[in-house]
């Protein structure tokens, strides 16, 4: 991140309509007052920075604060909007679309919603799979629901061809609901509005199961990740304290973070070694992680292992690599792998031991969003739909330093957010399972 | 079994105390009865059979009543009592422990309750597990968690050493909880104790998470093994919609019966095809499985598919298997195997589909029991001290006809249960479904 | 009951259409049978009663087996079904809708299914609720909500008026779902269309939170109701635990009999008293209720009491007593007079104590079904569609001794099914909470 | 808050011993820092608040790091601590127990841990609760219980005492978990400590199911606690939806502030009144309340109505108050009263209406941490030991903008924190319900 300046989200002209939202402009009424545009909050919070930039006399890297404008782009009477959501299954997706036609129905009127199904596939008219109209009524309910609503496919689909549909069809907002990939996907297709010079507001909210979009404090449903596979992990412990040395080993998302495999294991503290791709790792050696497990297993009898699927691919060195339908390079299971290594050292050393391998994966993917992800999510929409009608592009709306803020999307997606293993949340996993530093 | 005889419990000699219990031998003072031997109930309950006994002049086949007995077999004051818990977990295994405990303890004033770690391991003395005491301060939390509190393991250990064992810690009674491997164990120690002339109860406690325990109506846990399912289910289904052409495969225990599958499929009537060991079924022509499934997704759009993992082992032919440390043959995969199939059946026909595969197993067997299996736990556990108090062995505590009744351990190892095709609940599973009778 | 002859089920008249199941007449083939009419289940299942039968040389009591008929009534091209759900929330109601509706339109092609909203106030037209169009999509996701998709309303309508709906919409099949009011008002909509001629069958669906209804082993959605409950309890343990002499009150559903109470408690043995209204008990005097709690504080610094509403009753003569909408005389509140007597009692012995009150009530009603109670309304729902086809009319679809049977509205709404004090279900109680039988 | 200048946390002297943990002093070889008295955290983010600093040419106000120092002040070898919890229950707080007992065992090696039982009353040896000594054993499994393992009261015990106790035991490091008068307590107690020259660090972890203590972020417990609440909005939905004109009125806590309400209804989207303490509303008039109900049901048939317990007190103007054991004003009971006043209400306007009345209090605060709030009671406590050993007292370890900071205990409770009616959070709950900003 460029340190000197702010970011700047980009708009597609002059605001021309006053917002329908009875909102206020002064302090002390007990009525929420519209977000102007010098509204502003810091980006790094810590002392360090801010006497560096006192001492730069420059002012310190700000985002856009979130909020219903005075001023909006569209014209609430005649605007259309669509939604798409892509890629895997998260917690909380049914809660964003609900929230974002509620906020375009209710706040501003519009009448028009298009669901675009099965990701950006429905924007490809060739496949054929035509379009949902959405309304209040259709999705009332489906918060109480995991899954997507609107049906999701991975990999993208021809920039042209999408903003043909999309003209074609008289949208003026499209939001996008997906991770990475689908981020960049709609910021090209905003580039290409940009292009043709049409008025179309492109509007992505992240959603990554991994929660390693960078820059945001946190994506939608990586809380209810790790809700739902903390009592997995239960689970996996009383498999492991149930066989005398057994071993339970957990492979939790994490293509390259380990986010939800270190809060899982925060959240129920029976762990005693976690493994994300952020660590290096080695299996052998007496400071290996085999070595480390066999003197667990001697104190304590039984081991709980939670594994991300991205950790220790560094063991999988000169594998070949095949990708997958978004293009991610597939990862080597590190979860068979370690059951296989972990047996076969124990078998070599002549020590019995149990092992149970638990794969949860869809049952976490698939759930539905628990309280906070589903305050997260509608607030989230609200945000989105806001500045959508303000004819804000290309940027995602989201929450930094507990602040909802819009951020470009082109700054979120130049790299991943990965743990910081010199962190305070790292440590707090390494206190909670005794685990060393390194294992090698 | 012998439709002309009742069953008939052994017991170790005549009941020589008085039961310490302040029950009644009235009716109608508000205070329970003491349960006497001739306290039967019929076994086949259809007017059929009645009418076949009458014809014949036949008593009907019966079952012994469990209860509290008014008289006695052991000397409060002296016996000591053991536990041991054998096998693959099954939720409610901590219950029975906790029931066990709390009726000798609080019922009999029985002192000393032996804990025997790690299965019929903890009975071999060579291997060195030790012993655990029994208190109710103990157990009293145990059965709010899944898993077993003393322990497991697969397999058995020598008969007359176990014996040994049992003498020489002076046990009177001894309380095994597992499936049919262990209820066998169980009874062979039983004829061993006989064979010495020793005066040792053996108490089998049905534990089999498939459910497949013959004569008996269900066995704990089972229950609460298809409610944990469920939402899985649920969950697969998610991701199928999720999806275009989606199809989610859940592989559910059930090496031999089918129970669980079909049960939790019921429960949650999202699921398009269950698949069990008692069903013949193909998977090409077309009136085999891959054909129905196209005709679905042509359809729907998506399938949810549930299959228990002993079925389909007639499509396996050929194969060369192994063994588990418990005896049972190892199945072959047939969830992998139908992902496979399908995978390849549709690449075939050039129609995309995405599959979801779901492995639950260790989530469903080690989760805490649900209300139902934990009234049906610590009920169960009352009867088996009850009917060990009263010096009957080689029994198991169960429940028939929706009654709690003893039968001798021989009776409900004689062979699996499994699903009848022809039943109403196989009946309903299919009304659920819509999937036809037969596949081929 | 009268023991002397089996239950006889009213039709309509002579079934002259063939069912369009495809199911089978004989054995052996793998598909299930239709079930004939002499398919009968003995009722009372003791050796004793099936002895007294073969010396008094009558057959046993009997009762009809449920399930589809080979021919049936109503001709499926053209009949109409209706649902309506009447008095308070229980879990699974939606369950049951759903089974029906996909019962009547999968299995048999009825085309035509009218929700009748708000119970019978919706089959009075001057109250203007109007109908619902009822299809296999519209109810596909209602049983994962509780409450009542269809809407309810307590007390009955004019039965003449209600019949005028019914045969002015063309309806054949009137299925109720509802308690011993609903079922009684069911009953009598029945014999008004009998006396008039018409042709609708009526069929009851025994739906009682407190499970109260005679004969039948358990109504739907009771044993969600006790899976609700006894996390609650835990919680109310936590409470009494976590204060020095702390007391937790329960107060749960049960207006004449304590099964909800009762079956929680056993659930989740942390409880110390259960009182239901069943019970005979006093307050003062040395073997009263407060004499023995203030014995349990003493030893144990802690207590948990639940509490059936309908319970002590006894304690309150002499007061007015006023009458719900359903016409149910309205109990005195047992829990709060509890509060009030043990705080005063208490506070007179000058032991401090903290009291936690608890009621809760819709918390409980308003549930979604459990697993098991998921799977038992499907099957109860399919067999009521399978009875009414028949032509059988004035019955309830339920369960006794395990198996689904048929039973005249008439004989489950004599009397109301009680917790009886002296059987082993009761004492298993006792035995869970170390309560005196007697509690004066 | 004294904008002017950073807090400044209080230390019992120079830290003197090297610390035990292996931590590192430099960044870049991934292990983790220790933290330094310099590191630092803005507290307003804002950009208005950064250029008034600047322009002020003041720094801004900063909070301490929490986190381990690299000197300590107590001998590991020698220290003894003590645990506290005060004040009603809240779910987290066995986590926080099992995360400071295994923070100073296994991070510092501290021996000798007392748990204090009963909050405050356990440090008055008169009343004679003794003490309970805590072991990482004793603590492992704590966590997935809901309550205090120690046991709460409410209220105060002589400040003298207390400390007399402390000494006379040879306690070194005093963890108070409680609420706003469980931490002015300890600070008193550490004022005290001071006056007598001891060096017994005092550390108060903030806890309230309400969320109002000010400054921090949120308090554990909290997102548990509308977590817990908002499927019983669910269900209070089900109960309005399933009645004509069906209303439920959910009281959930908030004795000042309506954060949990707030929350709750935010995480329900099935709400449509939120009513909190910050609002001054009227219940008659077109624009009151009760109207713009009335409008309400006339649209959609039922309502759903969230009501924090201390929300309207300006409707009890005039009437008597009490106070209870912890000195607070009682509320009078705004959730009884609105029932009656609706009651009345529809009934004058000869519109019938259902009311549901939920109350679910205790099933809130009891019910056990979800994984957030299990990740956070971690960390918390693991900074609370950080702080207790380097020798910083009268401080508490708290969350702030989203990271660990230690502030003086003095500042959190010079008011309670509320919901701002202006503020982002408090329209987003509008946005959701629906509801007006003002009901006058």
């Amino acid at each position: 991140m460029d340190n000197t300046h702010s970011f700047h989200i980009e708009d597609l002209g002059k605001p021309k309509f006053k917002s329908p939202l009875q909102l206020s402009t002064v302090r002390g009424d007990n009525i929420f007052n519209f977000v102007s545009e010098s509204d502003k909050l810091v980006f790094d919070i810590s002392l360090d920075q801010y006497n560096k930039c006192l001492s730069d006399g420059e002012e310190p890297q700000c985002l856009e604060k979130a909020g219903p404008r005075q001023n909006i782009f569209f014209d609430p009477k005649e605007a259309t909007a669509a939604i798409v959501t892509c890629g895997g299954l998260c917690p909380g997706i049914n809660n964003v679309i609900r929230g974002v036609v509620m906020g375009l129905h209710y706040f501003y009127g519009i009448k028009r919603i298009i669901g675009i199904p099965y990701g950006y596939e429905g924007l490809n008219p060739e496949i054929g799979h035509g379009f949902v109209e959405l309304t209040p009524d259709k999705v009332k309910d489906i918060h109480q629901f995991g899954g997507t609503f609107l049906g999701s496919s991975r990999g993208g689909q021809d920039v042209g061809v999408m903003v043909d549909t999309l003209e074609a069809n008289g949208v003026n907002m499209l939001f996008a609901i997906g991770g990475d990939g689908t981020l960049k996907g709609v910021n090209a297709i905003g580039e290409e509005i940009e292009k043709r010079g049409a008025k179309i507001s492109v509007v992505g909210i992240p959603k990554t199961i991994d929660n390693d979009i960078d820059l945001i404090d946190e994506s939608f449903g990586f809380e209810t990740a790790f809700d739902v596979a903390s009592p997995i992990i239960r689970d996996a412990h009383n498999e492991a304290a149930g066989a005398y040395n057994g071993i339970s080993i957990v492979k939790l998302m994490g293509r390259d973070s380990g986010f939800i495999a270190a809060s899982a294991a925060l959240a129920m503290p029976v762990v005693n070694f976690v493994l994300i791709p952020e660590m290096d790792f080695q299996l052998e050696g007496e400071l290996g992680f085999l070595g480390v497990l066999q003197k667990r297993l001697k104190r304590k009898k039984h081991a709980v292992i939670v594994v991300a699927e991205g950790a220790g691919q560094q063991l999988f060195q000169g594998q070949e690599r095949i990708k997958d339908a978004s293009g991610n390079i597939k990862h080597a299971d590190i979860g068979l792998f370690l059951k296989e290594k972990i047996g076969s050292y124990f078998k070599d050393a002549n020590i019995p031991v149990t092992i149970k391998y638990i794969d949860p994966s869809y049952i976490v993917r698939s759930a539905p969003a628990n309280s906070r992800d589903s305050v997260y999510c509608s607030r989230l929409a609200y945000h989105a739909v806001h500045g959508a009608m303000a004819g804000k592009t290309k940027f995602v709306a989201c929450k930094v330093n507990n602040k909802f803020v819009y951020i470009p999307i082109s700054e979120v997606t130049k790299k991943r957010k990965k743990i910081n293993l010199e962190s305070e949340f790292w440590f707090s996993v390494l206190q909670s399972t005794g685990q060393p530093f390194l294992l090698k």
